[in-house]
């Protein structure tokens, strides 16, 4: 198994963080997006989507996207540091929080970043107005954010969890755009010094 | 146990759909969202990301997000026509196809509706050139559709799955901005009328 990724990016940080929560090693073959190496036909063989992270599984099959990757992992040994629930309810839970974090606020910087910066300008129209409109609807998730924090220790409830992962990836990636939590959000900054710490934040 | 949801919309159409093939009855209550019910305080006690569905618990706790209520159903009984999957590679799969689906086809349409109608310029800014650039992107994934459905009778493989009825969804939803599947496209449409045909379909 390996997995093609691009170290830099906040997608190839999910995994890798991921991983190593659960102490699993892994080959990380690094894809060179800049240069338009995941939209080439090799690539595009591996996913249609022509996105980072990718893993190959040993039957010579590809899975594309963070979280069903993350998924796999999670699939295959289910005792192992579970991070993304372990009964119906709390799998709806984490679910839920992973995704509100991903739509309102990892994808909205996403949107931001790519459409502001025009970055990939090559191969996409980028259109400034909707990146400036995504920042404003990313700072405004920092108050759901706050408000769920000041409740619970983690961000899908008592314990650390995929969603945690989505949100530190992105909150770290924001910085880029300056769209940074502000002194309002103590709870936000608490649970960020405390995910921070963890050796696999820096994974 | 009840859902609140809008007949009309995409998303309330994928979770009756799911709960309807795996043969689930369900009270659901209807939310005005053009009125502006799901932006209201008391809905988004519920959800505080302001969106349908959401399904409310005998416990009194909420899920939102259309998949993760799926996920609920499904981990609630997973020996029951199951739709995401049976094992860590059919899970991850489906996960994968679900998602490449909701990205780049229902988010895409959804986008196009939203921001060349302005259908909710009164609570969100809708940026035309960015609806019209969504729009293109939703058209181009046909092709990657196109060529999944002629190796596969169903998008994630051999049975019908969850990303067929988010597929299927998104697709009948694209008819309202003309953004349609062309001649080219005979496996989607081969596909189209299959799924159209199963009783679930107009749940």
């Amino acid at each position: 198994m390996k997995i093609f990724e691009t170290n830099s990016t906040p997608n190839g940080r999910r995994v890798r963080m991921f991983l190593a929560e659960k102490g699993i090693d892994m080959e990380y073959v690094q894809v060179d997006i800049v240069g338009g190496e995941n939209i080439s036909p090799e690539f595009l063989a591996k996913n249609p989507g022509g996105r980072i992270p990718v893993l190959e599984l040993d039957n010579g099959s590809y899975i594309s996207e963070t979280v069903s990757i993350c998924r796999y992992f999670e699939e295959l040994d289910p005792a192992n540091t579970p991070l993304m629930g372990s009964n119906p309810e709390e799998k709806a839970r984490i679910d839920m929080w992973q995704r509100l974090v991903e739509f309102n606020l990892m994808m909205n910087v996403g949107f931001c970043f790519r459409n502001v910066t025009g970055y990939f300008k090559d191969r996409e129209t980028p259109v400034k107005e909707w990146g400036e409109v995504c920042g404003e609807q990313a700072m405004k998730f920092y108050d759901v954010l706050e408000h769920q924090l000041s409740q619970n220790e983690f961000i899908a409830g008592d314990s650390f969890s995929i969603a945690d992962i989505t949100a530190i990836c992105a909150i770290d990636f924001a910085r880029v755009m300056k769209l940074n939590p502000g002194e309002q959000h103590s709870n936000i900054q608490r649970w960020r010094d405390a995910v921070s710490a963890r050796p696999s934040a820096s994974a």
